[in-house]
């Protein structure tokens, strides 16, 4: 059993690379809040976060061992953008995926974590993306598919890559995206459920449902090794073994923080690919190895 | 006392063009929800809608009566976009503009009844406009400001033009705009509070708080004259004179469907604009004359 410790600041400037396999994962763009001026204004947008396969995942052959892929599998083949900031964000984030190599068109999959302004402005950027916003999933041309996601259900991206239901911030549909297998471990890409590190306090107060949200922090924090909040730099969560029976009976009252499963294990969600013109064909190109 | 008898489809292909003064409204793209294949697939994309003021509204002085506006009410003072489709709308809508002599940089304010892919998929076509998505107001550049909306406290965005607290669809922060004064008389242009004309029996599974969506669509059926609703045509709302003390002991315990006051009676909400570099300009040209 294992629980946490602490949490502190991941060091580095924009963009934050954590190499993995089969996923990297790169901070584009770090979110921000800030106040302004008198009478409660705030400056502020969200972070952006890319997801790259190896290169050679594209070449792979769209089914594995007989199992058809789901349309949600197949849009996660190539660069999967996870929120794109507001539209005042457009120059630094076409810049900022230009320096990995890849260009609006080779995005297969945006995710938007929730529908706030700061987080989905740049969505037009990508019309050759299938897009999960919140809880709805559309192909390319908006084909909205139904899927089974929900809080004990997560959605199979790929190989230790998964959408999670966590609730909470911007309602009951938020979600995240959690990447198994990078360098500093697991990575939590997780919108506002958390706004930054030490956020304490006052997360609350801009939830819409601060109980879900406390659920789904705590879920997080589970699994993830580093979370990449919406306005703040990316964070690791340092955990210590624990054995509350060789800390007495105050210690076997206090809440255990188990590690629950590890993306990838539980069972993949079926997604109907039942439009027109079927799944998106794969992206063209990766631009960065991994 | 009057109450709602039925509502009808407003006939015409869209743009649907109802002038009016101070505001005229273009309904310039028509929502749809089309059923595709099996396995629950749907094609759609929500209604957008554009609010035209007089042409000479934006040389009116920026302050009337020595009041000064609201950050909010200066950015209502150009045309006014109410949602924008999904990123696959995004050449109909630019068509659709241009069709109304209106470009991207001239719209000084959009409007987002809430926060799904099919309603605000091409908010970046406007980095010049301010921005309302739900319940969250900031200027161009991304500075948020406060307001007071709430669903007894209407945002006044000019005469005879609302914002309300329409919860329900999307969440507790969906919103829609509210025009007095057009040929059909008001116009209330609601996101999804109203999918369709025609739509009871089917809302409430695509609503996030049903019970909360009744209460505005009550509100909405209470003013309207005409609904433009996310995912179909335009409809009338057509009401009669009702005196209950006439009709019996069985009328006067039927609910009464009062008409509540029109736009602009309740007191202006007041905005703080406290972002470096204040209010955005006035829009450059309106295009088209009402």
């Amino acid at each position: 059993m294992s629980r946490v410790v602490r949490t502190e600041p991941l060091r580095g400037e924009p963009p934050v690379r954590l190499p993995g396999d089969p996923f990297s994962v790169v901070v584009l763009l770090r979110g921000y809040a800030e106040p302004e001026g008198a009478g409660g204004a705030v400056r502020a947008d969200g972070s952006v976060t890319l997801i790259l396969p190896r290169a050679s995942r594209h070449r792979e052959p769209p089914s594995e061992g007989g199992e058809a892929k789901t349309a949600l599998e197949e849009a996660a083949r190539g660069p999967i953008l996870v929120d794109t900031g507001g539209p005042w964000a457009r120059e630094r984030l076409l810049e900022a995926l230009a320096g990995q190599g890849v260009a609006p068109v080779d995005v297969t999959l945006v995710v938007g974590t929730h529908g706030h302004s700061d987080h989905i402005g740049n969505l037009g950027l990508f019309p050759r993306a299938a897009l999960l916003v919140s809880h709805d999933f559309c192909l390319p041309g908006g084909c909205f598919l139904p899927h089974g996601l929900g809080e004990e259900r997560p959605l199979r991206l790929g190989p230790g890559l998964e959408v999670w239901a966590t609730p909470g911030h911007g309602g009951q549909r938020d979600v995240s995206v959690v990447v198994a297998g990078t360098a500093l471990g697991t990575v939590a890409v997780v919108g506002d459920v958390f706004e930054r590190d030490g956020d304490e306090g006052f997360w609350q107060a801009l939830s819409e449902d601060p109980a879900a949200q406390e659920r789904s922090r705590k879920r997080v924090l589970g699994t993830a090794d580093v979370v990449v909040p919406g306005h703040g730099a990316p964070f690791l969560v340092v955990r210590e073994a624990w054995n509350p029976e060789a800390e007495g009976p105050e210690a076997r009252d206090e809440e255990p923080q188990e590690t629950p499963d590890a993306p990838g294990d539980e069972e993949p969600q079926e997604t109907p690919d039942a439009c027109e013109g079927g799944p998106p064909a794969p992206a063209p190109g990766l631009g960065t190895e991994v």
